[in-house]
Formats: C-alpha cells, structure tokens, sequence
C-alpha cells in the first residue's frame, strides 16, 4: 500500500502564507481606523441591491490573491457600510472594537479550539470560569452569582440567546412542578422600555405571545418599571388562575437609557416564584465604576444577570457575560449527553473546576471567547476600563449640559449613563403642536444624518420623537461630541428657519 | 461651556498600538501554527482546576503589556488546550482555521460592524445574501432554496441555532392553524443517529420532551433513517391524535457518517404536512464535488437545509450557512419591530435586496460573518475547496483500506465521506465476547490518545464500541493519516499482547 500524494496545491495553514495575509489585512484595518473619520458615518441612503449587483453569480473558480480581495472591500464594501467604529457613531449603542478585543479575537479564531467541554480544552472552560468571575467582581455583584459563591457564569454571544437560555430554565423549572401542558399558563412580565429580544425569547421558548405582559411606566418614575405596577398585573393574572414565570429588570433601557429598580422588583418576583432577570446589557459596563454600582443594588435577589462587553466594554463582538445563581437550574433545562461526546473525562458540570459549557447555552459548538475578554482585561487594567467609562460618561454630561442651556432645545429624559436623550422644543414657533414638533424633529435628525459626519437614532416615548445622542464609541473624545452638537446647532437653525418662512 | 480634555490614558483604536499588537499576535499564530505537532494533541488528562488555580482572584488593575499577555498564553493556556488545528486531530469532526478563513475573521472584527438589518450595514447584508447564494450553487442545491429563486440563506453561528430558528417556525406554522394549546400535541421525529441538538432545539421552543421521537436505525440501511421506519411512528402518533410537525434528515451523521435518504424522508413529510429539515452540517461541504451532489438529492422536498462552513471548509468558527424555501415562514416566528430600530429606512424582508437579518435568528446583534466566508471562497475558489476536500477523502479512503486489509482491525460501517469508523476485531483471540472486544478497543483508543501524537475519539453502535477517524482538519496530509495508522497498529500489537498472555 503506497503513499497517495495529497494536492498540495491549497496549503490553508501555511505559515508564511498566514503570516503574509494576516499581516495585509492588519495593515489594511491600521489605515481604516486611521481614515475613518472621513466616510460618511451612515450608508443608508443607498440604493438597496446596489452591492449585489457589483458581484459575480457565483464564487470563483480558481483562488485569488490576498490584495486583490482587499482591493474589493475597499472599492465595493467599505462604501456600503455604516461605520460602527467612527468616533462620530452615536446610534443604537456602541459596539466597541479595540486593539486588544482584536487581538482576544485573533487568538480565539486562530488558536480557533471549541470549549464545549471542559476536556474539549480544559483550558479554555477554566479561563472562562475565570473571567466571568473577574468580570462579576468588577461589577460588585453579589457573591452568590460567582462560581466561588454557588452560583457562576458563561460567555454567550448576545443577550437574546442569554434571555432564551434563561427563560428555558425559568420554564422548564415551572413546569417540573406544574407539568408541560401547563406551558400556556405561564406569564412573562417586562416593561414598555424592555428590550424586544424578551418578547422574542418567550415566544422561542413557547410563551403563548398572548402571555407576555408589557407593564406601562411613566416619566414619575423616569421610566422604570415600578413594583406597584407589576404587581396589580401579576394579581389580575393570578387572580385568572395563571402563573407568574419572569420578570425582566433592566439597567440602562435601550431608549433612554432608565433603570428599573432592581431590589423592589426582585422582592415581587421571589413573593410570587418568579425568575428574575436582570438586563444590563449597555449600562452593565458602567458598573465597573463604584458610582454606578448603586443601580445593581438587589442583585442577590436576581435568579440571572446579563450585560454585553461587547458594547461599551472594549471587546469586539460578539461576547455577553450571563451570570445565573443557581448553574444546575440552566444546565438541567439545556444539558445534553449522547455517546460521541463521552470521549472525555470531564466530571461533569456544577464545579468551577470542569464545566462542560455546552450545557449553558443553546449551541454545542463555541468559540474560545474567554480569551478575548481575558486580553482586554489585562491590556487595559481595571483602571483603563473605568477611565474609558468615565470620560463617554463626562461627554454625555458635557453635551447635556448643552443641550439644558439651550432654549430651543430640551433634554426629555435625566441622563444616567452616556446616553442623552432630547429634542428640539422651540415653543416659540410651535407651541404645545405635538406633531409639529415630532415633525420638526424629525427633520433634524435626518439633517443631521445626512451630512454624513454624524449617525444618532431615534425613539419615541408618550408618543414624542425624541433623539438619542448614545456616546460610547471606542475612539469618541470629547471634540467628537462638541461636533456633533455644534451640527446640531447648525441644522437646527436651517429647520427652525423653514418653520418660520411658512409660519 | 469649555472643553473637558477627557483622558486620553486609554486610546483603544490609536493605529500604532493597534498595528503593533496585532503583529505580535499575527507572529504568535504564525509560530503556533509552526510548531503545532509539537504539542500533545490532546490536554485531558489535566488535573480540573489546573489554570484556575494559575491565574489571580481579580482583574488586574492596572493594564499590562501585549507581550506579557501573549507570553502567559504561552506559558498557561497553550499546555492546557486540546489543538483542534493539530494536523493530527481526527477527533469529533474537523474544525477548519485557515489563512483566508482568519483573515475573513480579522476583517469581521476590525471593521466590528452590525449588520441586524439592512440599514446598519447595507453592503454586510447585501454580501450574506451574495455568499449564501453562491454556496447553495456550489452545493447544487435547488433554486427554490435560493434568493434568487425565493427562498433563501443567512448564516448563524451554529447548526443548533439554526434547528431552533426553524424548529419555532414550524411549530408557529402549525400553532396557527391549530391554536396554541396543541403545542402539547406537536411531534418531532429523528433517528438514533440524528444530532442531539434536534432534541435540545425541540425541547428550547417547547416541545413537550416526550414527543421527541428517536426513530431506529440498523445496519441494514447503513444506519440512515428509512421512510419505512418513520411512516410505523408517524401512522402511530397520528392514529393517538398527535400531530407530526417536524422531520430530521442527516447527511452525515456525526457518529457514523451516515446519510439518510432526502427524499424518500421529504415525500414522508409532505403527506403529513411536516417540515423537513436537512443537517448536512459536516458533510454538506463535500456536495461541492459533483460525485457527492447525490446525497443531497430530494433537497428540493425539504423546507430548510443546513451545512457549517466551520467544519471542514476552511471557515474559522463560526459560521452555519442555513437556507429556507419560505422566507417568511422564518421571519413571522422570529421578527420584532421596536420603534428604536425604526432609524434606517428598510424596505422591509423578503426581498434579497434589503433583508432584515435579525428576523432570520435568535439574536438582534450579529457579527459580519459574510466577509469571512467570501474570502474563503474568493482566496481559495471552488476548485481549490473541492482539491481540499478530495484530498481528504483521498486519505480516508486509503485508511479505510489499510484497516480492512488488516485481519486484526474490522471497518464497521463503509465511508462515505472522510470519516472511517473501524474497530479491532482479533476474533481468534477473544471470539465472540462483544465485551472484550469492546475492551480492546477502549485500551487501544486510551493508548492511542494517550501517547500525545493524535486525538481520536469513539462511538457506540449496535452496542459496540467503535473508533472513528475524521479526516479533515486544514494541515493534515496523508503522512499525518499514514502516521496514525502506524501509530494504531503499534498499540494493537501492545493490547492483544497483554490479553495473549491474560488468556
């Protein structure tokens, strides 16, 4: 039996070939951090289909080389791309790259090992055990969501899959008491600033849609949820002989960035056995600074918490820290053990010593995120990541400060974190015409989005269009922010002036 | 209102620390990738708890170093993984890195952008639309699969993601006509074969565990699911009042790599109104040679069909192509429509023009992951993909000879692809007692991995223990594969030696 020569024509791993394509791309993404300042921050205004066009039908024959692949994001992607990482990106919240999440990625796609075991890379699961705890230290949270106090944590890639693997543990542990068919008894309770992945996440988990109740709050509260209302919706659906299952607090809503009280409705979930999750999936990052920490305050009551690093923590995406109390009751709704995964010795779950991941989220397969957050961690330092914080957190005060002292405008929500949200109210031109001013609004936004030196959404609260200025952008200093305010300023002037021709 | 200088300690985007840290890690890699064969392929047999106990109780306060950070890796991570990118891996099924693969990666976390819908990023959903197209041409799947032929593709992070995104469409297609009480009803049918993950994706959307049906397989089909067989439950469950939503067919099955029939299953599922799924998440990539296109044969029948590029395509984890013949079948289960992501002026889904992302999975958030598998195949080009599959069942296959030319070794299933399931088979030793051979083959899988050069893992069919060899990761090569059947061999020769002289 001889020797069957392999093609050696692809050689994937090659180490100079590696080493030259890698360094092409560094290269490459060096000079777009370096110019990114000068796209139009938005690419919305595109034709749709304009890409699709550009390509061939189908893939390639033959392989290409390394430039020329490159030469084709530059001409053909780069223009159809809203740039995530403009200094000058204010939208939706911020999704932070760094040179060291980048670095944390590269070793997780290069080393590119798949720790859904522990003995799939024992390594790999403990350094996440680690981080998780270091990370849940850094928030102060609560001893028993840590490893070392009972309770532990894992990364996943989004807060959706965390809401999906919690809301499965919540039901599942309800109906081990009340059996499946059960199922469409269960009620799930957030609020009108909720996150959309929890209405989402109930459904995947077979929540009747007709269960999910979307609790009203109001500018008294500054748009937290508060314990009195969940709790008049939660007697009426027992009152009907249904079955309170979860309740979401979050800190730091994706509108406006308010923050339910955690401890009052953590006392309502455990009255009536509900899973209490908290969100903090933007404003968790804040938490790293003690004068933050106060917003978590009744962490202990939670059965879960959640936030995304991958936000406003300086790790690219995607990476999202979900701590639960009580492992064995995530583990039991989602552990699987078939024959061909019995080729290694793990001992099993529950022990910060051996946790086979697989069994706390929803995939089997993984990537090695652990070591991403792990490098920024230790590029940056507690003190970096604290110092990044607070100076989104004095610009957003900075442009609110503006914005108060500015007559035309207003600031609808009190900021908490780096969000700001507000408005144009020139009440002398418009009066208490709520449409003229939503109207007017909007036309500032688009404006100002048009330009393309800027890109901030928008949201709409007791029926008023309200813009959100989210600061938070890896490279984003001050001078960015006072740009953005003075193009406010500017266009504001240009629609303030169109009103007044007509009127 | 002055300036407030923010401080300027923490620049996470400045080019040259980008530029630098990133080269360090490129040269990291590039000597990782040198010296890979160099480490034990296989780290179980740590002491749990080794790297918890290495590392510090917190974060560190200040930051540290690139070359401090890469230098622990080094010295505490490296000796504690499994190398998956070993080219004498042939454990589990391959996990593809590869130049391209990673430079597609680094190119999706640096520009770090989130492509939800099509408006955050129209050139990053207009490319997944290209690239899942032009990998169902490759796989010569049918054109209703495709965009261009009304269905169409996105792609997930993993197979199990994808069974939950169209395990929760079925069911809402079937809850709509039947109301959502039925849910208790609902059926889900697999074989013993079929990937866990069905069961896991079953019971996450809320079907009741016990009506997950593990249909049997025998050897008389090769282990793949027969029309047969599904038709005795099916007939059974409806004749109960059940209501069959949902039918598994593998090509490739992860323990044997075996195939069931498409469209013998798919013509099953039609009479019953069922949703046909296609897991081809291993051996989908081989359907880019025409001689493997036959497998997928009937696909037109199935309902969605997926396959990971991450597997044995030389795509960096993760990437899970997933196509559907119903877009909107997808998209009514999992789409939401919050007014904060009213910014970006969509024409709304089911067009290829401007496809909504987030509608087509669990998550809002989304890596770029289009970019990484465009390079892939732009780097490499079809022909270049099929020589590296070739080469790999090339390699199988001469395996697969050496063991069946060996009167100690038995091949237990005949390949298919480039996994070989083989066992010992010393019959003038032990005879016919099952459990001794059963033991021979546990102590020589045991030595085999225990000597460090290769990571095989096993499988149990039939009740008999049974070695598999998955050929496929991205460096391995013929002498790779000729080593470890010299390798295995050597230790038969040690394990009938012990039992010759027990007997």
């Amino acid at each position: 039996m001889g020797s069957l020569p392999l093609d050696a024509s692809v050689q994937p791993l090659n180490p100079e070939t590696f080493s030259g394509d890698s360094r092409a791309v560094v290269d490459f993404l060096t000079e777009y951090y370096r110019d990114v300042d000068k796209y139009p921050v938005r690419a919305a205004d595109l034709e749709p289909g304009r890409l699709r066009k550009l390509l061939p039908e189908a893939a390639p024959e033959h392989g290409e080389p390394m430039e020329d692949v490159l030469e084709d994001v530059r001409r053909d992607i780069l223009p159809g791309l809203t740039h995530w990482q403009s200094p000058s990106f204010f939208a939706f919240f911020p999704m932070n790259a760094s040179a060291a999440g980048f670095a944390g990625e590269m070793l997780s796609a290069g080393l590119n090992v798949v720790p859904f075991m522990w003995a799939a890379s024992p390594a790999a699961a403990e350094l996440e055990t680690v981080v998780v705890d270091w990370m849940g230290r850094l928030l102060g949270l609560p001893q028993r969501l840590l490893f070392s106090g009972g309770g532990g944590g894992v990364l996943q890639g989004s807060t959706c899959e965390a809401v999906v693997c919690t809301l499965a543990a919540a039901r599942d542990r309800a109906l081990g008491r009340l059996g499946h068919e059960n199922i469409v008894k269960l009620v799930v309770y957030a609020s009108d600033q909720t996150h959309v992945t929890f209405q989402k996440g109930a459904r995947i988990v077979g929540i009747p849609p007709s269960n999910f109740r979307v609790v009203q709050t109001s500018s008294a509260s500054g748009y937290g949820l508060t314990a009195d209302a969940v709790r008049g919706v939660v007697d009426r659906d027992v009152a009907r002989g249904l079955v309170p299952l979860y309740l979401c607090a979050t800190v730091g809503t994706t509108g406006l960035g308010a923050a339910d009280p955690v401890r009052e409705l953590g006392e309502v979930a455990r009255r009536h056995g509900m899973w209490l999750h908290v969100d903090a999936a933007y404003a968790g990052s804040a938490a790293i600074c003690p004068e933050f920490q106060g917003y978590l305050d009744g962490a202990e009551l939670a059965d879960s918490v959640s936030m995304n690093p991958h936000k406003w923590f300086l790790t690219n995406a995607d990476c999202c820290c979900l701590w639960v109390a009580n492992p064995r009751e995530l583990t039991s709704a989602l552990s699987t053990d078939p024959e061909y995964l019995k080729n290694v010795g793990t001992n099993g779950t529950g022990t910060p010593a051996a946790i086979d991941y697989k069994d706390w989220q929803i995939s089997l397969s993984r990537r090695f995120r652990a070591i991403k957050l792990w490098v920024v961690l230790r590029r940056y330092g507690a003190g970096g990541l604290r110092a990044h914080i607070r100076r989104h957190v004095a610009a957003a005060k900075w442009f609110e400060r503006a914005v108060a002292a500015d007559e035309r405008f207003e600031v609808v929500v009190p900021r908490k974190f780096s969000l700001v949200c507000f408005r144009l109210r020139p009440s002398r031109f418009v009066g208490d015409d709520g449409e003229a001013v939503d109207a007017m609004n909007r036309e500032l936004l688009a404006a100002v989005n048009a330009s393309g030196q800027t890109f901030v959404t928008h949201f709409v609260v007791d029926g008023k269009f309200v813009i959100r200025l989210a600061v938070g952008g890896a490279m984003t200093e001050m001078r960015h922010v006072m740009d953005v305010w003075e193009l406010l300023q500017g266009k504001a002037d240009d629609v303030i002036h169109r009103y007044q021709l007509q009127g």
